[in-house]
């Protein structure tokens, strides 16, 4: 019934393209704190009749593969819906470093699944920090800080990432090697007050994934020396008590209340029981990306307008929701599940619907649904949060 | 003179829409706080020779009407200029609610100008408040949270809401009746650990206004009992004083230093007596958006480059002045009027000509206008705010 | 390999330029604090093969001339690239004023580089202030804050003025007499309790380059009398001691910590001997824009997937460096030189190459470069920042 979409593109469309006389006269918008009239256009890819698939099958995308080191991505490029969080499965084999690197257009969020990693990263400060993470463990970096990840140990690592950032591409970040790789050698040598000779045999193209010595048990010094952050880049999330324990499951949450330093992201881990459900709910402050580690899940997505889908996730799948859209996870297998879920958010925020009918007298109900008042005292009188299998 | 809208568009459209090989290759910029190129581009409706039109007959259109309940909206498909700021026209006749629903997209703020209505608001703390309303009084809602209104007693109610973000619309909400018409029953059932049978006959589509019996005189306690939030969603402005009083008019204004929980939405009533005038002025951080409710007013707008555009409003029409416009309100009409504004910050802010005039010394005006020093000194040396008629 | 770009645009433009009967259905994203979609959208002039030029010469282009006066801009029509900053070179003849008149979309930071020069600004509370400038100092007027320029004394004044927007334009500013040109004489004498002769013989048109007396050499005090603002629009930057100082050159620095006003702008003055570097280095949180006071630069910069590009600019000439983007800054002309370099942020924030290196342990360097950790130990174990001529 709306034609605004339309109007609204073909006016842009030919104040761009004509070329005419016209000038900008102060139509535009400024930034930090403005009201960018661009800020609220939708998305057109959720303004269709039905919504769009909102699951992209991650660990069976083949991604970028060095020997047995692997990044796999998914990003508006795989997943459209997913505008406002990527996601990336990295594995490292024994010896092997995803190289020094910084994304200008992300913060990174980090959960290991299997096997020990050790970072390093530096702010914009100077101070640098190193830390080893083993399976439960997150990390945060945020936007544009250097870093690098390398497996430790005899066993590969496997890890999930999560950007702030759905355009975000693993593949499109700024690489210590192809940086250096591209400045001449005099300009480096002047840059390090080091003779030309110093950066022989430096690599001419990104390395990317770099292999070398298995790294020490104990990490060394950095040259500068000890000169540690403020805050800390490591949370061990799965060593905590989860926040919330029920028959059905449980919950571990670590936004920056716990974590101080990650700003722009939420994580959680959520483990169902089989039958068990985490109730329809939505958030008001963020979308929500899922990767499910371990087991089945049915997840449902209301989009308004009768605009309803449900689709099965299964190990190593991921899954998107439009920040606001109503949605549930169901455990549809027959063993216990496991799901990561991130938000682009540093301040976690969710209403659940129990609650909300529960935050209501049952006047309001009775008119709002047409039933009688006496139905909804039997409706829970608390958050259910995850309901048990029936 | 400028082609850059051109070359611009132009460049957008073919790294776009050719099929190349193109990475992004870290081009992009992330979330909040920070500078994205998206944010600086100018409305290119703005960018015309020709200033659009800022008016729309709010209560001469048509809306969604079932029974004696309406709502009338004004969004960028009825109004183009309105990108930051929409408004609906609301009446709820007695015994209709304004189904249980939430806005992704948009907080809402509301004034009540006859009639009296209930709400009830769930936060993302599970807290719930219920509250009436009499004509005067305002309340908001944060974007994404769950709310009901309903008419209270025999008279019908009529109130205005405005929403920050002018692609708002209000037949694109999520309604609860909506939602679960399209869930399935066993999922039901096991959210609220009822049987199947208790959700027999629930409405299959969106109720939008229901109905009902009349809402008893005071609120019933919610199912969970009490658990108000921290912040009251309630603000009784024209039971305040004015903060403005002049001979020819007065104005009430509410923003978040008042009405703590309105951090995005600023209000105000402003009265004018025939032939007065609420001066020239812009202001530098937010949009405005104008509802008539009694007379006649003349608006002025100035878009720079000898841009300049007056429209007259009547009772029920909405206008709309972009970000850092100037423009001015006079009534001319032969009696009093008064209009409600809204504007899309929680810090009101306003810079009125006469006061910069006021701010500079007559050297400075007499240089800029080409005058002699000593006209200036006859020009007011406060803040006119409201002048009255000659 | 990427063909999202091509699949988001023709997606968008297909949903906004169909007539079809879709409703947005709550797909959009509302305003401050919000994960807008759009505000990931990458630009797609950064997303080619090829790096785009990042050179202005701004000081040999027209500009807008009356007498000796002239504003000389670098917008996104001049230099594409330079999306989030805008700079405009201007010079005033003695008796000239920059006449009152706003900025709708940007903050304005200015440099002074010859002569003196005084400035009048209006802010949001009614407190004005009046402030004369000499070469080295510093202002800042918030977005939408009224305010003049004028020439003191018998010589030219010539300074750098700095937009935090790109797609500003000096020439689409809001100015007092284009507005009070076009509002009729009847509404003006209303608005300032005046007879309608006291406008008589005002401009009609803009006047933009006021001309008038020589200013008294102290500013008077404005009409309302002495009314300051809490905080003041001036910072004494060259007057100040530098805050790093090397062998190779200095560099003097403003951000928010040390001028309270200047909430959305940093500003740097870099003195380089010829030879000297401002080592490879990146800003995680700002763009950067650069102006040459004196001498001859060489700039890199490098955009990842092996995009690097190097220009050579000469004293009067704009340069622009994308966020997050490593670059470099080099002396390669014969006497030392001078950058006035502006950030769109109020909180500097760096990492340089040699502090990042120093903040790694030599086994990482050895294993990311496929090189002996012994050669990493002859790495700078501190941040270089400004390195000598070899």
């Amino acid at each position: 019934m709306s034609t605004f979409e339309r109007r609204d593109f073909l006016t842009a469309a030919a104040a761009f393209a004509a070329a005419t006389t016209a000038t900008l006269a102060g139509g535009g918008r400024a930034n930090a704190g403005d009201v960018s009239f661009m800020n609220n256009v939708p998305d057109p890819l959720l303004a269709d009749k039905e919504l769009p698939t909102f699951k992209f099958a991650l660990e069976k995308s083949k991604g970028k593969v060095i020997g047995k080191s692997y990044g796999k991505e998914a990003t508006v490029e795989q997943l459209p819906i997913s505008k406002g969080i990527a996601g990336v499965s990295m594995q490292l084999e024994p010896g092997a470093m995803r190289e020094l690197h910084w994304h200008a257009t992300a913060a990174e969020w980090a959960f290991v699944i299997e096997g020990r990693v050790r970072t390093t990263v530096i702010d914009t400060h100077g101070c640098a920090e190193a830390n080893d993470f083993e399976p439960g463990d997150v990390w945060y970096f945020p936007r544009g800080h250097g870093h690098m990840l390398e497996c430790l140990g005899d066993e590969p690592v496997h890890f999930i990432l999560i950007f702030d950032n759905g355009y975000f591409s693993e593949f499109g970040t700024f690489s210590i090697t192809d940086w250096l790789g591209h400045v001449p050698k005099p300009l480096l040598a002047k840059n390090f007050g080091l003779p030309e000779s110093a950066f022989d045999d430096f690599p001419k193209n990104e390395v990317y994934f770099a292999r070398g010595k298995t790294p020490p048990e104990t990490p060394a010094a950095p040259l500068q020396g000890l000169k540690l952050p403020p805050q800390t880049h490591k949370y061990q999330l799965l060593a905590q008590e989860p926040h919330a324990v029920y028959k059905g499951g449980r919950e571990w949450r670590v936004d920056s209340s716990r974590f101080e330093i990650s700003k722009t992201i939420t994580g959680t881990v959520l483990d169902l029981e089989p039958g068990a459900l985490r109730e329809l709910h939505w958030h008001p402050t963020s979308d929500e990306w899922q990767y499910v580690i371990e087991g089945r899940i049915s997840v449902t997505l209301f989009g308004s307008h009768g605009r309803y889908r449900t689709e099965t996730l299964d190990k190593g799948d991921a899954g998107y929701i439009p920040q606001g859209y109503g949605h549930s996870v169901e455990n549809v297998g027959a063993k216990p599940c496991r799901v990561l879920i991130g938000f682009n958010t540093g301040v976690y925020e969710a209403i659940d619907l129990s609650q909300w009918i529960a935050g209501n007298p049952p006047d309001v109900l009775a008119t709002n649904f047409g039933k009688p008042a006496a139905l909804f005292e039997r409706f829970p009188k608390r958050d259910v949060f995850i309901a048990d299998k029936k």
